[in-house]
């Protein structure tokens, strides 16, 4: 009974990442929006009704590829954030220097060209808006609670401005980065990465009074 | 013929005010989405199917309610920023410390404590996150072309950054007003925006390093 439950699992878990990668590939050859359930069943090789089983449509399954994607920025992120111990003197500026640094070394071009790849950089469609407020507030918050875990005894609303300004600040660097590069992952838009990247940090870092 | 033009415009206009209050009142004294399209006919006194000219929906009828609220902070903003000619010397400085200025001199309890009022605090609702999602990005790209008017010379990536982390700053403001007051509209709430606005401004101003 065990064995038998396991092998669904297992089937389960099969049968949604045959769908993830489907969904992706799709989107990536089409556009969002331009292939159907029957596309997707047939590229995945399974039944429409499994489809329906895991994913409310076929553009879910596109925005939950891409959640993924994200959530390997995300870990990245956290896995380089617990390799830096808080800071001994923890204050707002030691964190954000931190912060900083571990976003200067986390590689975003990769999965946001991806990401760019799958739903456009327009993001006029609505389940993109909706999609990307989402994952903008659940990004917000885990790095709100890093700021927090990094420096206990901060104004938790310095503590939640630092954590979206920063995360404001990579939106607002990605959307020129996608508009200057066409969100290409090649060494030169990597390079104008790198630069928009640092000019954002630097303003939040030393404030707009120049 | 122009005459009767004029009447029907003028017939046309007042029956959408009349909506809109009448939206508006609803919404205050039951909560968004709890009353029926017939409800808001009665208040108005017009027809269903009048709602239904100018509005798809009775939510759509609050939610221009409360554009209509914040186009007037914003049209006060403009009128303030319109009487302070751009700085002599622009810099991103210079126009941070005149936006600065202007953004503390609005009255934005008022109309925000009305939105609040009107949509809640919480935005759960899709369609409160789609209105947010458009009101954010109108209202930044008035402030950015402020910003640029101000300071024709500077880079476009700066300009897109300071407007962008203004707007941020002060929703992260509004979410912390709102739940340390309950968006209400007092002056100890008054103090209360006012610290939290200050605090911002000030992160921004001089940076998050300490």
């Amino acid at each position: 009974m065990l064995h038998s439950d396991d092998r669904r699992r297992q089937v389960k878990s099969a049968n949604r990442r045959a769908i993830l990668d489907a969904a992706a590939d799709l989107a990536e050859e089409r556009g969002l929006g331009r292939f159907t359930v029957e596309d997707l069943a047939e590229r995945a090789g399974v039944s429409r009704r499994t489809i329906f089983n895991h994913f409310a449509s076929v553009d879910d399954a596109v925005y939950a590829r891409c959640s993924e994607l994200l959530g390997v920025i995300v870990d990245d992120f956290v896995e380089l954030a617990d390799a830096t111990p808080p800071p001994d003197a923890p204050s707002t500026g030691a964190v954000f220097e931190q912060l900083a640094d571990v976003i200067e070394r986390t590689d975003l071009v990769r999965p946001l060209s991806r990401i760019a790849r799958l739903v456009g950089t327009g993001e006029n469609h609505p389940a993109t808006i909706m999609w990307g407020h989402e994952v903008l507030q659940n990004v917000t918050a885990r790095l709100t609670d890093e700021v927090a875990r990094r420096n206990p005894h901060s104004d938790p609303f310095t503590v939640a401005l630092l954590a979206s300004s920063l995360i404001n600040a990579m939106e607002v660097a990605f959307t020129q980065w996608a508009a200057e590069t066409g969100a290409a992952d090649t060494p030169g838009s990597r390079l104008v990465w790198q630069r928009l990247l640092r000019t954002a940090v630097e303003h939040l870092r030393h404030g707009f009074a120049g």
